[in-house]
């Protein structure tokens, strides 16, 4: 195995030039890393990753997560790279010292999982949601509990779920109904939750859930809502284990990420399910969105790893098969010729191209969004830690989305370089194709995400979020002004900023007359609007990087890698940024078109 | 079963009011037809497929075509399906009389396998390449081949199929390998074919092969191509059967379509296939491409079947399932109202909204290229067949694409108005996505498309089929401006009409230079440009019929009907038109970054 499924030249480009990580490691918090350290980490990850990741990407896909005699069957991978993750310190990772982690940076925990992501989506989750409850314990939750269930968990031994979602209640947390009693120290809990990735499997020694659970008494919606550590089995004093009436009844079937189990449980259907309350009562939605963030950028860093995957499937295809000819001068191919690799047929190069602006540019959000991460975690000054807070807000919706939303159409965009093979199980692309779909869904739909950044991080705090951003987009315009090459780009830029703030100004307009609706009602449209905008930025600044290499004779990289980061920019300023002009156009139009009654729409 | 994979009212609205379906029936050569004969074929259609055709939906997805011990084997229901499609007439149809056919005009047989594409994508595939297969023997082959194998063929005892890919040779024919050698009265044939659909299946007395191979000798390239019958089975002189030396050594697995088997066939492995010549030697391709614009419009219609069923699954779902509530006129949601049904969100209502556009949009393409197959061949005055001739030649590629790749981002969108039982194998949404994805590939991917819209049918006798083309646009904007609820659309489509000429001039102005190359590297932008703009103008024809029918008070159906029909043209022309404005950007910005050396762009 060679690591085809990843670029990490581009990856390592982007940590240290781009996003300057060396930056991220002179703080404190972060003062036993180097940068030699962190390139052996993600040495040994790509490592790893060939042997124990990639092998079985196939496997899982064919052989499914499923329910059997009561319990959740698994690949087996699954337990062993729970216990690797564990040694490997996948686990410990992002977490403080004191707390038995390693205090990564956030940056360098993200390339991590990247890498183990494009190599098989199919499991880093089974550690990313044990990571995610183990988090909201250590911040939240009584010593006790910390002592009780962390170790285990950041040792891989125990795993960890999040658990929000209830039949009646998919994206409306509000509809919870799954009660909490008093009971002794502790409550008994009684609901039902579904669509529970890593709920249960076969030979796991212990799941930790973390549920949102309503205390009898509480009040209705998201004010009433708690946030409950509930084991599948309760440790005794002993420190042995005994069942706690969790119970898995089913696992969802699904058209991708088969050899994830994503799973229906059952709480307290005896009862006798017990749950610690974690933190004070009906706060529970609020820390979970505190975790929400990072869980978030997750979803977005997985699909531009299984993009970047299929991007790299697709690109080794095109330099392999050959098939037609070019084009003469006459408008006719010469069929004596002999048939040119399909890498040479413009239009092939023109879905590679798509499909590296948007991997590329989703990695680098998503490290950018790490970046912010690190910055609001580590900084000296609270000042500073709090505008990245803001930053890191307002990027957030977006790092989940766009990375989602364009990784399904660059994947489709893999499928067709390949042809009917694209199509065929033989090979890989349909997988990829199948796996990120759920990307747009998962921890908030594109929908929900788009109310939230339109919703609330731009209006928050009269636009103070939007405002920081459009200065830091503002610094890297003006640094690329002296570079006659970046210029012209610049300016597009520029130009592109003031038509966002016009659209700004419009819809919140509509807010401003308590027209909510109507304000929110294009919110996915602007979504897209604003996250292309942004990535014209992203890509600005990668290829400032780039052209800063080039013009001091950088020799790190190679020339050519260099050009092509600069070629992939104008790339991404002809291609994608002019949909930017359509979509201002769609959000200007004051034409109410999705709320009028329904019978006069779809009869 | 109640059809709910289809909407009949609007495939009625579109085959009568907008496309004039009884101004077609009027021609001489249909004359055995009114539009009762019409209305009631296509109800006993609706009724077979709910019952022979949507209830075995599923099970062919879960149940595969799959190759084994030298057989291909298929859903039980495929063999029923083709014998009572003879019984039904489905095989007979498109045939003249003087083969054993109906006669029936294009749009009515588009129409009739539209409801089965929508009910059931996996099977009428078996029927379609049987009638392509003897539309090839029909139009090209002796009288002889058409007794010894049409009667066959209609009446659905044999099957039929299109053998043009190699594996040496994807989407380049010029490629071919499969040779034949004369061998007295016929030729051995010898080579192997791939990607052949409906290609062998256990219990098919016979499949006839379509088989494009070069003669010993023939000249290189497409021009050295014939095109030959090649049976499964050899008719004997006594009636019988005996094997003819073609072997199905395997069938393709897939990401979707599973039902529909896709083979791998041997011909001639043991030196013993014969294969009769259709036509003249080195003619073969342009038999082929004959045929081609009916296939085209056959992926386009499957297309828009599977998108329409697709759609009627994610209406109804949210129609059915409640979550959230409206935001109040604070911005805020009220938790003690019960829940609303998800209709009533504007961020669902515009994807429904999203995929009504593409769906009914493209049906009505698809119908308008019937309409001209019909008149290119039914009216009396040879210069009229000829007009109808070149819009269709220049609508098919349009017709083949637009419906497939937006087909298949409409169904995305019904997938997300699921959440997450969009994802799930329990709903069929996912079923409908991996289904669709092959349309963009089959008879010539989009790539392919795009090059002969652009290199071929724009261009063709200086530029006359789209001059034709934009007379019949500008019929229909003169019609538009007498109402003042149409005007300002008609406008907005007359700006576009001078954008696409600014387009064209630039693009066709690189061919002027010589430089081919560049001329098509955009090729399939401007497909995407072309082609919605295009849909402009269907949608604009049928909100002008749906507002006369208001002005006129008729009411054959419903005034929300009507009403329904010109606000999904408003949505149109809000929501998708202003795209033309960024594609254009794309097209006549002179950068050309396709055409750069590999290293510089892929390092």
């Amino acid at each position: 195995m060679s690591s085809q499924y990843v670029d990490l030249t581009t990856l390592k480009f982007l940590l240290y030039s781009v996003h300057d990580l060396r930056g991220v490691l002179a703080n404190e918090r972060y003062a036993d890393y180097q940068q030699q350290d962190i390139d052996m980490m993600l040495n040994a990850v790509r490592e790893f990753s060939d042997k124990e990741l990639y092998p079985y990407f196939r496997e899982m896909d064919e052989q499914p997560a499923h329910y059997q005699d009561g319990e959740i069957l698994v690949h087996d991978q699954v337990l062993k790279y729970m216990r690797a993750g564990g040694e490997m310190g996948f686990l410990a990772g992002p977490f403080s010292y004191e707390h038995g982690g390693m205090q990564l940076p956030s940056m360098a925990v993200n390339a991590s999982v990247f890498i183990q992501e494009a190599a098989n989506n199919h499991l880093p989750g089974y550690i990313g949601l044990t990571v995610g409850a183990a988090d909201l314990i250590v911040n939240f939750a009584t010593e006790e509990l910390i002592a009780a269930y962390v170790p285990k968990m950041l040792s891989g031994e125990w795993g960890g779920t999040m658990c929000l979602t209830e039949p009646q209640a998919g994206s409306s947390l509000s509809d919870i109904v799954t009660s909490a009693t008093p009971h002794g120290d502790a409550y008994r809990l009684k609901g039902q939750k579904i669509f529970i990735s890593a709920g249960d499997y076969r030979g796991a020694e212990n799941i930790v859930h973390l549920v949102l659970a309503r205390i009898e008494g509480a009040p209705k919606g998201t004010k009433g809502i708690s946030l409950f550590v509930v084991p599948k089995n309760r440790p005794l004093a002993n420190g042995g284990l005994t069942g706690n009436d969790v119970t898995a009844v089913a696992d969802f079937q699904k058209m991708g990420q088969r050899g994830y189990c994503t799973t229906h449980l059952f709480f307290g259907d005896k009862d006798d399910c017990s749950g610690w309350l974690v933190g004070e009562p009906h706060q529970g939605l609020k820390y979970m969105f505190q975790m929400m963030n990072s869980a978030r950028i997750g979803v977005g860093r997985g699909a531009a790893a299984i993009a970047t995957a299929a991007y790299q499937a697709s690109l080794n295809y095109a330099r392999e098969r050959t098939q037609g000819r070019e084009l003469t001068s006459s408008g006719k191919k010469d069929a004596s010729r002999e048939q040119i690799l399909i890498i040479n047929h413009p239009d092939v190069r023109r879905m590679l191209l798509f499909q590296k602006v948007i991997t590329e540019g989703s990695l680098s959000l998503i490290l950018l969004a790490s970046r912010y991460q690190d910055f609001a975690q580590s900084l000296p000054n609270e000042a500073e830690r709090e505008k990245y807070r803001q930053l890191l807000e307002i990027i957030t919706p977006v790092a989940k989305t766009y990375p989602s939303e364009m990784g399904i159409i660059s994947v489709n965009n893999g499928v067709q370089v390949l042809g009917g093979y694209g199509f065929c199980s033989d090979y890989i692309l349909q997988q990829y194709l199948r796996d990120i779909r759920i990307s747009a869904i998962y921890e908030g739909t594109t929908g929900i995400q788009s109310q939230d950044l339109l919703g609330r991080k731009i209006t928050m705090q009269n636009g103070l979020a939007l405002r920081l951003l459009m200065e830091e987009i503002g610094k890297s315009i003006e640094a690329c002004r002296v570079h006659s090459s970046l210029s012209p780009y610049a300016e597009k830029l520029e130009v592109k900023l003031e038509l966002n703030r016009q659209v700004v100004q419009k819809l919140t307009g509509y807010a401003g007359e308590g027209d909510y609706q109507r304000f929110l009602s294009d919110a996915t449209i602007f979504m897209e609007f604003f996250s292309t905008l942004l990535m014209a930025w992203i890509w600005l600044d990668i290829a400032r990087q780039a052209q800063l290499a080039i013009v001091n004779g950088n020799t790190e990289y190679s020339s050519e890698f260099y050009e092509s980061k600069v070629h992939a920019m104008r790339f991404y300023y002809k291609y994608e940024l002019p949909k930017t002009t359509g979509l201002s156009e769609v959000l200007l139009n004051e034409a109410s078109l999705t709320l009028t009654p329904e019978k006069k729409i779809f009869t």
